[in-house]
C-alpha cells in the first residue's frame, strides 16, 4: 500500500483539515497516510470530531515551523517540526511521497537538503497546476528562484513534461517559454537563451507563450524565472477571486437575478469546481528526488485529499525514475556536444 | 478647441473604424479631430460609410507603417507615414495630443523620438489603466522596457500618480511595487532598491504589492518592469477572455440557462462593460513631452473615442505641466542629496 507523509500542522486550517483530509484520502484512495506532529494534539482532534484513524499513522513531531520563519532555518532549528520528521520519513524511504500545505519557502527547502535533489539538478523549482479553458497547465517556476538561468529553465521544461505526461496523462506535453512576444528574438537574454536550448531538446516545444494564450489552454508546460511565475500563479488566483465577486454580486442583486442564478446553478456549479485549486491538488516540488507536494495554504479537507492523490500519483508513475532517465540523456548530449566542440577547435 | 492628432491608419480595424471614431469624439466631446493618412482614402472611406467630416481636418501622409516592421524604422524609413505626420502634428504644437492604434513599439519611438521627452526621463514606458473590482489601476511599464533601473520605476509612480490624480480625479493614489511578497525583502534588487526610493518621496505609497490583489484593487498606481508588466497586462486580458467564454457557454447551455440569462441580462451588460477595454482608452506614454495615447490594436469606433477622450483629459488637466513640476523637483531633492553626501565625505 502507498504510504503518504503529511504534515498535519502544516497551512492554516491544520491540523483538523489536515486529519480530515487525511482520513478521506484513506477511504478514496486506498492510500496510508502517517501524519507527522504532536501526537496527543492530532488524537484528541481526531477523537473531539470523530475521526477514524484507520490506516493512519502518527509518527510525533512536538514542534510546528512557523509559518513566517526564515525558510532555511527548517535545516538547523525545526528537526523535531512536522515538517521536517515528515521529509525524514520520505528520505528514509519509510514513505512514498511527502505532502504539506505549510510555508513554500520551507517546503523548497526541505524538497532541496533534506528529500535531496535528483543528480544533475541545480535548483529545485515549484512546479503548478493550473486550470485553463481546456484543462490544465504546468508552470515552472511558480516562485522558488526569483532569478533563474536558462538550463534551469531547460530542466524545468523536461521535468514539467514528465510530469503532465506520467501523471495527467498528455501525449505530447506542448512546452512554452512565457514571453512578452511570440517571435524568437523578444524578451530579454534568459527568454531567447531558453529558446533556443529548448529547440535543440526532444520535447514537444511550441516556441514562446504570451501570458494571454496560457488561460485560453495554449500549452501544457510553461517555463519562467520564478517572480514572473509568481505573479502569474498569483495574478490567476486574483482574477479568480474577482470574477467569483462579481458573479456573486450580479446574482444576488434582485429577485430576478436570484431566479436567474436558480436557471443556471448546475453550471454554475461545475464552472466553480473547474477553476477551484482545491480540486487540483498542489504544487510540485520539481527536482526533488522524492515526489514532493506543497498543498495551498488555505488547504481544507478536500483539497488535501486532491494534494495526496496527487502525490500518490507520483509514486505509482514512477516519474521520478523517468525523470532522472531524461535528465540522464541530457547530460549525455551535452557531454558529446562538449566533446564535439572541443574536437573541433584549432590546436 | 481641444485639437487631437488621429493616425488614420494604425490599428487592426483602419481606417474604416479610426474614422468613425473620430466621427463620434467630435459629436460627444467637442474636440476637433485631425486625421492623418492616405487623404483620398480617408475622403473615399467616409462618403462609402456616410461618416460626416465635419469638424474632421485631413493632413496627407501617403504610407503607412507595417505594424512588424521594426518600432524604430519609423524614425528613418516612415518619416511620410500616418502615424510619423501625426506625431509631428503635435511635437510642432499644431495639435494637443496624439493618438493611435498602431505598432506600440512604433508609438514607443515616436514618444521618445519625436514627441520627445520630459527634461530628465531617461526613458519612455507605456502607463495602462486596467479595470479592477472597485475602479481602475494604472500599470507602468506594460511593456515598453524588458529591463529597468530603480530610477526608472520611481518615475513610473511620480507619472502614474499625477495621472491618476489629474485624469481620473483620484485623491491620493496609492502607489505600490509590483512583488512576489509584502514584505520588504522580498523580490529581487529592482523591487528592494525601488521600495527604498519609494519611501523616500511624497507619495502615497504602500509597499510592495503582490499580483493577486491587483483586480480586487489593491492599489491606484502599480509600478514594475516592462516585462512583467506585459504580463501582467496580457494575463489580465486572457483571464477576461476566458470568462467571458465560460459565461457564454453557461448561458447557452439549455433553455433553462438561457432562460437564466434572460433575467440577468442586465447585470450581464452592465459587468461585461466594466471589464471592456474599449470603455478604458488606451495606454498613456509615460514619459513623453506631449500627450501620446496608444489604442487597443483591435480598436473600434467606441474604444478609438474614449481614446480620444483620454487625450482630451490629458491635455485639459494640464498633465504635463504637472509631471514637468513634480521631475524638477525631485531633481532638486536628489541634487541636495548629492551636495549632502560630498560634504560629509572625508577629505
Amino acid at each position: 500500500m502507498v504510504r503518504i507523509a503529511v504534515d498535519a500542522f502544516g497551512g492554516d486550517n491544520a491540523p483538523l483539515e489536515i486529519i480530515k483530509g487525511a482520513a478521506l484520502a484513506v477511504q478514496e484512495l486506498g492510500v496510508t497516510v502517517v501524519l507527522t506532529g504532536d501526537k496527543q494534539t492530532i488524537e484528541r482532534v481526531s477523537k473531539e470530531n470523530n475521526i477514524s484513524l484507520e490506516h493512519i499513522e502518527i509518527v510525533h513531531a512536538p514542534v510546528v515551523m512557523p509559518v513566517d520563519e526564515e525558510p532555511t532555518k527548517l535545516l538547523k532549528g525545526y528537526k523535531d517540526s512536522s515538517m521536517y520528521v515528515a521529509f525524514d520519513l520520505v528520505t528514509s524511504g519509510n514513505c512514498d511521497a511527502f505532502v504539506s500545505a505549510g510555508s513554500t519557502g520551507a517546503v523548497a527547502v526541505g524538497a532541496t537538503f533534506i528529500a535531496k535533489r535528483i543528480k544533475g539538478v541545480k535548483r529545485t523549482a515549484i512546479g503548478c497546476v493550473i486550470p485553463h479553458e481546456k484543462g490544465c497547465y504546468m508552470l515552472a517556476d511558480a516562485g522558488a528562484n526569483v532569478e533563474c538561468r536558462p538550463e534551469m529553465l531547460r530542466q524545468f521544461a523536461i521535468i514539467g513534461s514528465v510530469y503532465m505526461n506520467k501523471v495527467l496523462g498528455i501525449e505530447k506535453p506542448r512546452v512554452a517559454v512565457v514571453n512578452i512576444g511570440t517571435e524568437d528574438c523578444k524578451g530579454g537574454e534568459l527568454q531567447i537563451e531558453t529558446n533556443r536550448l529548448l529547440k535543440e531538446t526532444n520535447l514537444n516545444f511550441i516556441g514562446n507563450i504570451e501570458a494571454r494564450d496560457l488561460p485560453l489552454g495554449g500549452c501544457d508546460v510553461a517555463v519562467c524565472d520564478g517572480f514572473t511565475g509568481n505573479v502569474i500563479l498569483k495574478l490567476t488566483e486574483g482574477m479568480g477571486k474577482l470574477m467569483k465577486n462579481e458573479l456573486k454580486g450580479m446574482f444576488l442583486k434582485s429577485f430576478t437575478t436570484k431566479l436567474g442564478a436558480l436557471c443556471v446553478g448546475g453550471q454554475l456549479k461545475e464552472f466553480k469546481k473547474r477553476f477551484d485549486y482545491k480540486e487540483h491538488g498542489g504544487a510540485m516540488l520539481i527536482g526533488s528526488k522524492r515526489p514532493v507536494i506543497k498543498a495551498h495554504g488555505s488547504s481544507d479537507a478536500r483539497a488535501l485529499k486532491n494534494a495526496i492523490k496527487q502525490a500518490k500519483l507520483c509514486h505509482e508513475s514512477h516519474i521520478i525514475a523517468t525523470i532522472e532517465a531524461e535528465l540522464s540523456k541530457l547530460s549525455e548530449l551535452e557531454k558529446q556536444a562538449e566533446l564535439t566542440r572541443s574536437e573541433m577547435a584549432p590546436e
